[in-house]
């Protein structure tokens, strides 16, 4: 008898009838002989809707308050799951982080969690029913409720799993799977069977939106094996795990596509230490995540320097660049919002530097010129004009051949 | 400097608009030196919105998830109101029913409580915060939620005033008092100043809504001063306390009236012991309430026995009584939905026979013919044809002349 944790989604939850066909996952799971504990996000829409009423009291609402406010959400789903199982003749009990209790720091919004205690978890299931907790959400040492940030379900997910060893994560939502690229662009994309958790975790800051990259590496670091599957049909999903010896491996397991950011460039800045700092450090202080860093030598001991934003915080960035760029003697401030991040990522790819050579080549056969290039053991990433990027992905998806299996595709040496 | 705990209802909470003015409310209070324990309800709809949830699911949700469910009504006021202060510039923390603790016990739905824990109060108030604490909820010794039925916010506010040996407990809400009868009846109906908890408990008994009966009762047995105001207007309101020999005292405080009733009468069933109990008996098995029961002594060894029951489980209490009626040998049943329940509410007329006798007097002059009569100590109640209601009302208001000062009254002999 294996321990399954199975974690739906706000999408998967979003009115009485979904509700009531992921409980039929739930007991179908059940009756397979697996003991199962849920975990759930708050109906579709009700964190955002939670949060407007916040926004009508206060423009910065103090974060315990508000992370007592936001938990709501998960404790309305816990209990409506635990009633749709009961209605199904499934014992079940829903527990709030708190009842848990899942201990976490007082980090309000974006908390760790720090212990899961199993005892009421074990009791529940050695009755035969099922535990179901609210994700997102965790207790302070002084009994406050801390949620984990957005998308802090799927981490709960994954640490209950990590706590209990469960056999596997299960996590619905509403795709079926992890493709080798996003199928509205490239029709041929397929779904992976398997990935690893590094090759997740790029594809996760790649936008790849279907996990948390803090639950994938929270998998990675603890092993557990990861399974992503529709909420709406059966099949097996994506199953994401460690690296296996025996496993055919592919050299180049997908393409993402990033089309959130922007470009920032400051150009002609003297090329002496502090500059980087300079720069980096200003950006960051305003809580702007800095992505794609480069930094190249010019002449005349004078060096660019670019990087990448949210496209959100592109004007923030540029009028809070302007003044530091008067410090620092820097020529000229330019930038672009109409960028794309194009990004080939696989393990196969460690030791073959033949990946980086066809997918420039492939770019350059279209004529797309590169902007910027950054890349990683498992991963490169190339900045191009955004109206380049669907005839990038589709191009890339083609070279690589990654619409045919495996077994059929001509590697490259 | 005194403790004052103020409560504020559904309507007073309907939208971010209103949590502002009553977080006002609240500050103007701290501003005059008094500490302030704040109590809340789910914003108006709420529960219902949360029932209408369950019932997509189930029809009868198991109890505890139903609580689990419900209490998140509350948590959203209680940080919406803590974050409401906070942008006033008055520190404040919200409290769950267990983050209080409030202890209750098991019954889910309508949990008594059992202990408040003063502890994380105190140390709140002494930092010169405001805690503002979820009613209606608690938490059973296990860690389930708990609720206490609805109107329990009531309930959780005179009991926080009790515990904490608070000086009043406010309750807002849409009405500015307890009024002489209903306004809407009878323009020159009164509010009365003051008015004592057996009244208060009479009126709510009767229909009268300001407040939850139970939560009067606890009052009345602590003796906790409850003051009745409206959220959106200034005013003293009324103040419920016990009776004061000093303070004047009219004969007469009010006049209510409850068209929410139905009248079931058994005709010429045997006059034997064990009638009254085969019948109530029958009838509060479906946890109908059984209100005025009347029994005349009929001829020929027969009676004739009467009572009310809310009028939506009239037609479930007819139903059951035909077998009942055919078991007990009655001549007939019948009854009737279209009646009226008329009081006169004073602890004045304790020691004065003639109360009664003015009000079947003003009745029979206005040609009402009375179907039922009960009495208490300080109430005498008749039930008559529902299309006299309101001129019963006016009638009886204009007769004991509660449109006047108490000192301008012609009290009767």
């Amino acid at each position: 008898m294996a321990l399954i944790v199975q974690k739906f989604g706000g999408t998967s939850l979003g009115n009485g009838e979904r509700i009531q066909r992921a409980a039929e996952r739930v007991a179908a799971e059940r009756r397979q002989g697996n003991e199962v504990v849920v975990v759930v996000s708050a109906m579709g829409g009700e964190t955002d809707r939670l949060l407007g009423l916040a926004g009508e009291l206060s423009e910065r609402p103090p974060p315990r308050e508000r992370d007592q406010l936001l938990a709501t959400g998960e404790q309305v789903t816990i209990s409506l799951m635990a009633m749709a199982l009961r209605e199904l003749g499934q014992g079940a009990r829903s527990f709030t982080g708190a009842q848990v209790p899942i201990r976490t720091d007082t980090a309000y919004g974006r908390a760790r969690i720090v212990e899961i205690e199993q005892e009421a978890l074990r009791s529940c299931l050695d009755e035969g029913s099922v535990p179901v907790v609210a994700g997102f959400q965790g207790v302070a040492p002084e009994g406050d409720v801390t949620t984990l940030g957005r998308g802090g379900s799927d981490t709960t997910a994954v640490a209950l799993a990590a706590a209990m060893e469960a056999e596997e994560c299960h996590i619905y939502t509403d795709v079926d799977g992890v493709y080798t690229t996003d199928p509205r662009i490239v029709p041929e994309a397929r779904r992976l069977g398997r990935i690893t958790f590094e090759e997740m975790i790029e594809l996760a800051s790649l936008g790849t939106k279907v996990l948390q990259i803090r639950a994938v590496e929270f998998a990675g670091k603890y092993g557990v094996p990861v399974r992503i599957r529709s909420a709406f049909e059966e099949g097996p999903g994506t199953l994401i795990t460690v690296e296996d010896a025996a496993m055919e491996k592919a050299l180049v397991s997908g393409i993402a596509h990033n089309e959130d950011e922007a470009k920032v460039t400051i150009i002609g800045v003297p090329d002496r230490p502090g500059i980087a700092h300079a720069v980096v450090g200003a950006v960051s202080q305003e809580n702007v995540n800095v992505d794609m860093i480069i930094q190249n030598q010019g002449e005349h001991g004078k060096t660019d320097f670019t990087f990448t934003v949210p496209r959100s915080d592109y004007r923030l960035v540029m009028d809070l660049l302007e003044p530091v760029c008067r410090e620092i003697e820097a020529e000229a401030l330019t930038g672009s919002e109409r960028i794309a991040k194009i990004s080939v990522v696989g393990v196969g790819m460690r030791n073959h530097a033949g990946v980086a050579d066809l997918m420039f080549e492939t770019l350059s056969r279209e004529g797309i010129n590169i902007q910027m290039i950054a890349t990683s053991e498992i991963k490169i990433s190339v900045v191009v004009d955004q109206k380049y990027a669907e005839l990038a992905v589709r191009s890339l998806h083609e070279a690589f051949e990654l619409d045919k299996p495996i077994s059929d595709r001509n590697h490259i040496h």
